[in-house]
C-alpha cells in the first residue's frame, strides 16, 4: 500500500489529531449491519463545518485519494464500502440551525441525525414525516443521498418530496449552495434532485432546508387480514376515500413474515391467529379522531368480502404493538445466509403478479428456497428476500427476480439505493441510454471519479 | 442567410411535405402572446412519433441546425424565441395512450392539450390536478419542459411532483426511456428531473407517465378580504388544520388587483366593495362536504379579527365566479407597456416583508409607477408587475425587485421559468457555482450546443 502519512499529516494540521481516525477507532466500520460490507479507510475525518469539508475534499485531491462520505453507516446496499479511501464522517456537523414554524421548515447540519430531527421538530407541533427502524443512528446526510423511503411514503412521498434545499461540497471542493427555502423554485435545472440519491458519487451532502408537516392530532391504526392482495389494495381506496387521504401507513406482511415474526418475536403477541394476507394500516388525522371512520370502513370491506378479520388498536400501546410487529422486519431479515434481498418497486396493480410470478419461478429453480415477504404496499414497493437451499443458484435466482420485476415495468431498487449490491443490476437492467447520461454527468461533475468511486453507475 | 434547401428536402423527405411548415404556414408563431419575443425560425416540423423526433433531431445535427421544441406556446419567458432554428413541434404526437384507474397513472405523449387531459382523466372518475389559465392550449411537452405551477400547487405540488416517467429524445438522437410508472424508483440518479423544467435545452420530451388523484366529490369555495397578510396565512393554517389539508387554491389578491379587475372585466360582478387585502379560497373535500366546515373556519376567524368581510360561494355559478375572478389575472396583465413582469417566491412568512420593501424602494425610485399583484400565496409565489412611468428605468427596477427578493431568501423564477426574460437575472443572481454545474451538465448532454441554445443557462 502507498504510503499515505504526508496526507494524513496534512489532515491532521487542518483538523487535529482527534478528528482524523484510524486503527481501532475505525474498527466499528469494517462490516456494515448487513455482514456483506466492509470498509478498510486509510482514515475517518470529522470536520466541523462546510468549509473544513471543502478543505479536507482538497486535500484529498492533492494526495489523490477517494473520499466517501458516511454518515449514521445505516445504508444496505454497500455504498461506503471502500478501501484505502478518506472516509469523510459529518457527525460533528449535527446541529439544528433554525426551525421556522410559520414557513413549515428546519434547517439543519447533514450530521443531524433522524430521531433528534423528528423530536425537534414536535417540539413546535409539527413533524419531519420520514421514519423508518434505523431512525436513531440514521442521519441527514445520508437518508438524503440515498433519497430514503420508509413507512410514510404513501402519504408524505420519499425524502425528495421533503427536501427544499441543498449544500453539497463538490469534487473540486466548491461549496454548491441550493438553500432554498422555496416550495416553487424554477431558476435553472433542477441541481438538488441531482444530489438527492446520488449516494455521495458527486459531491457530500452538507446542509440542508427540511420540510416540515402539521402533527396529526389523532391516529387510528389496526391490523387487518385481507383475501388477497387486490382486495387490500381496494382498502387502501376505500381508506383514503373516507379520509381525505389520511392514510399514513399500509403496510403488507403475509403468512410467511408472520411465522418468521413468531419465531424470532415471541414478544410480540399476535392478536388472532395468522391467514395468509395481512396488512397494517395507520391513519393520521389533523382535524378529527379517525377511530369512527377506520372502524366502518373495515366493517364495509367485512360485508364485501375484502377483510376476514381485523384489530383495531384501542389505545396509544396497540398501535406501538401493531408498528413493532412490522418494524421488526430490519432485525428478522438478515438472519440466515444464503440469502437474496431485493428491493423492487411494481406498479400498484401489477404487486400480486409479481408475487404470483416470483414464486412459480422459484419453485423450478430451487423447490425448497424459503421467502420472506413485506411491502410498503401503498407505493408498490415490496422487500423480498429469497433463503435459496445450499445448492441453490444466487446469481440466478437475483436475476430471475430482476427478468420478472422487470417484465412488470417495476424498478430493481425502489428505496435502499445502489452502491455496490445492485451495481451489476444496473448494468444489466437500466436503460443503457440512461446509464450513459448518468456516466456523462459524472464525468462532467467528478472527472477524476474522486467520489464514492465505483457505487451507483456500472462502468460501459 | 446561409441556404437551407437541402435541410428542408430532407425533413420533406423524411416527414412528408406537409408537415414542414415554413412562411405563412408559421406566422401564428412569429410573436408570443405576451408581444415581447419573437420566431423566424427556418421551419416547423410536426413529426408523428417519437422515432421521428430522434430522425428530425439527427437530421438537424448534420446540417448544423439548432432545434427547438415547441407545445402549446403559451409560455411567457420566450423559451421559444429563435431566429433560423428547426422548431419541432409536438402537436401531432396527441394521443393518450393508456388510462390506469387501479395504478392512478396516465401514459400520455408530449403534445397532449392539458385541458384534453383533464376531461380524460375525469371520465374515469380521477383528476390531473395541474391547471392554470392556458390549460386550453398548453400541451405535455410545454408544461412539463417549465415545470408549470398554476392554482392548485398548494395541495399537488407543482409539475416535478405530477410526473413519474419520462422519454427524451437527447441531442443526438438516441431515446432515453425513463418512463417508469412507479412512485419509488431509486435506480441511479434522477434524470427524469433534469429533464422537467429544462426548457427543451438537454433534450425533447416526447412522452410521459403522469400522476392522477382521486376526484373530490365536494367543493367548497369563498372570496375573503383579510386584515393584512398575516392574518391571511393563519387562515390558511387555519383552513388546513380544519380540513386535513383539502386546501386546493389560497390566491391573494390586494386593493389594486380588483381596480383593474373592474376596468377590465366589469362583467365579473365583485361581492362586495373592494378592500385593502383578498384571498380566494377552494377546498376539495373527497369524503365529506366542507361548506360548514369553511363557514365555522371564516366565523372563528372575523371572531379573532383576521377576516374582515367573505362571501361563500351558494353554487357552483357563484364558485365559477370567483375562479374567473382570479384567472383574469393573464389577461390584464398585458394591457400595458412599459412592464416589468416578475414571478417570484419567497419563504411563505416573508412574502408580507418582500411586497412592503418593494413598494418602499420603488416609490423613491418612481414615485408614479403603479404595481399589480396576484400570488399563489400558499406557495409564497408573487406575480408582481410593475407598471414605471414613461421616464421610468426599467433595468433599475428589474434589478431592485431581485435585490429585495434575493435579500429576502426568495427565488427570481418560481413557475414560468427563464427563456431569455430571465438569463440576465439568472447571471447576477444566482449562485455562481450552481450556474457552473449547469453549464458542466449542457456541456456533457449536448457538446453542440444545438438543443434550445441560449436559453435558461447564461454563458460563463
Amino acid at each position: 500500500m502507498k504510503d499515505h502519512s504526508d496526507a494524513l499529516s496534512d489532515l491532521r494540521d487542518l483538523l487535529g489529531n482527534g478528528h482524523v481516525l484510524t486503527g481501532d477507532a475505525v474498527a466499528h466500520l469494517a462490516t456494515d449491519w448487513t455482514g456483506k460490507w466492509h470498509a478498510d479507510p486509510l482514515a475517518v475525518v470529522r470536520p466541523s463545518d462546510t468549509a473544513q469539508v471543502a478543505e479536507v475534499v482538497k486535500l484529498a485531491a492533492r494526495h489523490g485519494l477517494a473520499v466517501v462520505p458516511v454518515g449514521g453507516n445505516t445504508g444496505l446496499v454497500g455504498g461506503t464500502a471502500n478501501t484505502g479511501a478518506l472516509m469523510v464522517s459529518l457527525e460533528r456537523m449535527a446541529a439544528i440551525r433554525e426551525i421556522r414554524p410559520e414557513a413549515g421548515i428546519a434547517i439543519v447540519e447533514a450530521g443531524v441525525v433522524l430521531s433528534h430531527l423528528h423530536a425537534a421538530a414536535e417540539d413546535h407541533d409539527l413533524i419531519f414525516p420520514l421514519t423508518f427502524g434505523a431512525r436513531g443512528s440514521a442521519r441527514v446526510g445520508g437518508f438524503l443521498s440515498t433519497n430514503a423511503g420508509g413507512s410514510n411514503v404513501v402519504r408524505y412521498g420519499p425524502t425528495r418530496g421533503l427536501v427544499l434545499g441543498l449544500e453539497v461540497v463538490l469534487a473540486d471542493g466548491r461549496v454548491l449552495d441550493l438553500m432554498s427555502e422555496l416550495r416553487k423554485d424554477n431558476s435553472g435545472y433542477d441541481l438538488r434532485d441531482l444530489f438527492i440519491g446520488a449516494e455521495g458519487t458527486l459531491g457530500i451532502v452538507t446542509a440542508a432546508v427540511l420540510r416540515l408537516a402539521s402533527r396529526p392530532r389523532h391516529h387510528a391504526a389496526a391490523f387487518v387480514a385481507v383475501r388477497d392482495l387486490p382486495a387490500a389494495l381496494t382498502l387502501l381506496r376505500r381508506l383514503q376515500a373516507a379520509t381525505d387521504g389520511a392514510v399514513e401507513a399500509f403496510e403488507y406482511m403475509p403468512r410467511t413474515y408472520m411465522t418468521e415474526l413468531v419465531r424470532h418475536r415471541p414478544d410480540l403477541r399476535q392478536p388472532f391467529a395468522p391467514r395468509d394476507h395481512h396488512v397494517m394500516v395507520d391513519l393520521g388525522g389533523l382535524s378529527r379522531p379517525l377511530g369512527d371512520v377506520l372502524e366502518d370502513t373495515l366493517a364495509e370491506a367485512v360485508e364485501s368480502g375484502e377483510v376476514l378479520d381485523a384489530m383495531v388498536a384501542q389505545n396509544e400501546a396497540q398501535r406501538r404493538l401493531i408498528w413493532e410487529m412490522r418494524e421488526a422486519a430490519a432485525e428478522i431479515t438478515f438472519t440466515r445466509l444464503p440469502i437474496v434481498d431485493n428491493d423492487v418497486a411494481l406498479p400498484l396493480d401489477r404487486v400480486e403478479t409479481f408475487i404470483d410470478d416470483m414464486h412459480a419461478r422459484l419453485a423450478k429453480m430451487d423447490p425448497a428456497a424459503e421467502t420472506l415477504i413485506v411491502a410498503h404496499l401503498g407505493d408498490g414497493n415490496v422487500h423480498l428476500t429469497v433463503y435459496p437451499t445450499d445448492d441453490g443458484d444466487l446469481d440466478g435466482i437475483r436475476s430471475m427476480v430482476e427478468d420478472v420485476t422487470v417484465s412488470l415495468g417495476g424498478s430493481i431498487s425502489a428505496e435502499h439505493g445502489i452502491g455496490l449490491s445492485k451495481l451489476s443490476t444496473m448494468s444489466r437492467r437500466k436503460d443503457p441510454v440512461a446509464l450513459d447520461v448518468m456516466r456523462a454527468i459524472k464525468r462532467a461533475l467528478d472527472p477524476d471519479g474522486r467520489m464514492n468511486p465505483g457505487k451507483v453507475v456500472p462502468d460501459a
